[in-house]
């Protein structure tokens, strides 16, 4: 018998604890959360347990998932280094940036608890329990980032999960931090910057935002996403963040030039290879 | 009786035919468009009554709309300002620019025929008369640039319009363009940038953009439209484009001097300006 803790049961713990219990692995769920209204919900679903706190239950764990935003995990990773564990439990995290989250496991690991580290590649503008789906990481990557877990560790999380068909990819911390910064964290920013720098112009106009149509819509959607989350992925990952939005903006200098100039040749060349990326991506995600 | 001739049978064109079709005032639509194809599929769905040429059918139209690339109107303006046509004929555009259509319909306004600049706010990155729908403008933005046109003009071509329940908007050609580079030209631009970027920093990585989860690909999405289409409407509006595009650069790098500074609360006021003003626009969409 398995038994699975996860701490933080928003959008992505939840939906990891869906899946468990769809999973042959079967796990006993013990499920930590500051909100009372999440946790009865899921408990009256079935998809937990049982209510715990991870430091008094963390000693019945055989795998513990720390859900929670990347400062949270980084608080739980010291707390864990001097907590009563099993010694062959696999500590293991989801945060969005892997670099600091590494940094802060090295004193469990000293211990020689295992940790491995962990991100799944999915979400949504929406937060919360109630909006987790035990479809949610369907056919999406989940990045592990090597820490000292074992072979046999590894399977049997990877077990708990195999309803999803996730991908699997292992990857060295940096490189993790790099990836996401270039298709998730920036994105954001672009997206935000382009909603705030729209309703800033167009504040007094009375048609304003509202004659927008799907394109600008869809171009703007994950700008609803959290702001307390994203504000602490911003900080977790500024370097990677900071010098891509450099080459994102001598990119952007470029064709502005170009359109400057009337230079239609390098206009076409541009949105052609946009266009081509683009198909690129939606053809790798219908073969999957 | 009421003949529409509709010059140009791509996505708008065709789609404008069809709802016409639905239309109270059943007009006889007259098509005109180079690709074969096309044009016999609309005639064979009963889409469009006739396959004619626009300048040797544009004397039997009580309304003409050219629904071409605004390249193709500005040409075709110059062209029906010497046709044969009938006194009280409104011609009118779709093009996603005003001000250089505007000055192009000024030798056809002089010989006292009526014009009306007109722009229908959707779109799909999706092109062609297969692709039209005769729900492709339920609810949306039809923007009318005044020209010469008589109210009961503008009430025909409203009433053959009616059954896709538009909200009609009249705006100065400057106040549009400055308007559609904010809502749909410049996101398009940043999209194909930030694809454009990517591509470039992840081409050497295995896992690349393959890993990119909802969020890139929505925010994206525009970037797979119509190189053609695009080069076009850079170079027709170039001024509003490359002006907004400065400004959007210089809040970019407020907030990326913030994340270099790690400045929370800086970081964290542009995320929730964004969220509210996103949740609001989605709020105009249901409201609708």
């Amino acid at each position: 018998m398995t038994t699975v803790l996860i701490s933080g049961l928003g959008l992505i713990g939840s939906s990891l604890a869906r899946i468990m219990k769809q999973s042959v692995v079967q796990p006993t769920i013990l499920g930590d959360d500051p909100n009372d209204d999440t946790s009865q919900f899921l408990l009256g679903q079935g998809i937990i347990d049982e209510r715990v706190k991870l430091l008094n239950a963390a000693s019945r764990a055989d795998i513990i998932v720390l859900a929670g935003p990347v400062s949270v995990i980084i608080k739980q990773l010291t707390q864990l280094a001097t907590a009563d564990l099993k010694p062959d439990v696999l500590v293991t995290d989801v945060g969005s940036t892997k670099m600091q989250v590494m940094a802060a496991s090295k004193p469990l690991q000293q211990r020689q608890i295992a940790f491995m580290g962990g991100h799944p590649m999915a979400g949504s503008q929406q937060t919360g329990a109630r909006a987790g789906r035990e479809d949610l990481f369907d056919n999406a990557t989940y990045f592990i980032v090597d820490g000292s877990q074992t072979p046999a560790q590894t399977a049997q999380f990877k077990a708990c999960l195999a309803p999803a068909g996730l991908r699997w990819v292992t990857v060295p911390a940096v490189a993790h931090d790099g990836l996401v910064s270039e298709i998730s964290h920036v994105p954001h920013v672009l997206a935000a910057n382009l909603v705030n720098t729209a309703d800033h112009q167009l504040k007094h106009d009375a048609v304003g935002l509202s004659a927008a149509a799907g394109g600008f819509k869809s171009t703007t959607r994950i700008a609803g996403a959290d702001p307390t989350m994203w504000t602490a992925i911003m900080l977790s990952n500024s370097e990677a963040i900071s010098s891509q939005l450099t080459t994102y903006v001598e990119q952007l200098k470029q064709i502005q030039a170009a359109i400057d100039t009337h230079d239609s040749a390098k206009i076409y060349q541009f949105f052609a290879h946009a266009k081509a990326v683009r198909e690129r991506l939606d053809q790798e995600e219908k073969k999957q």
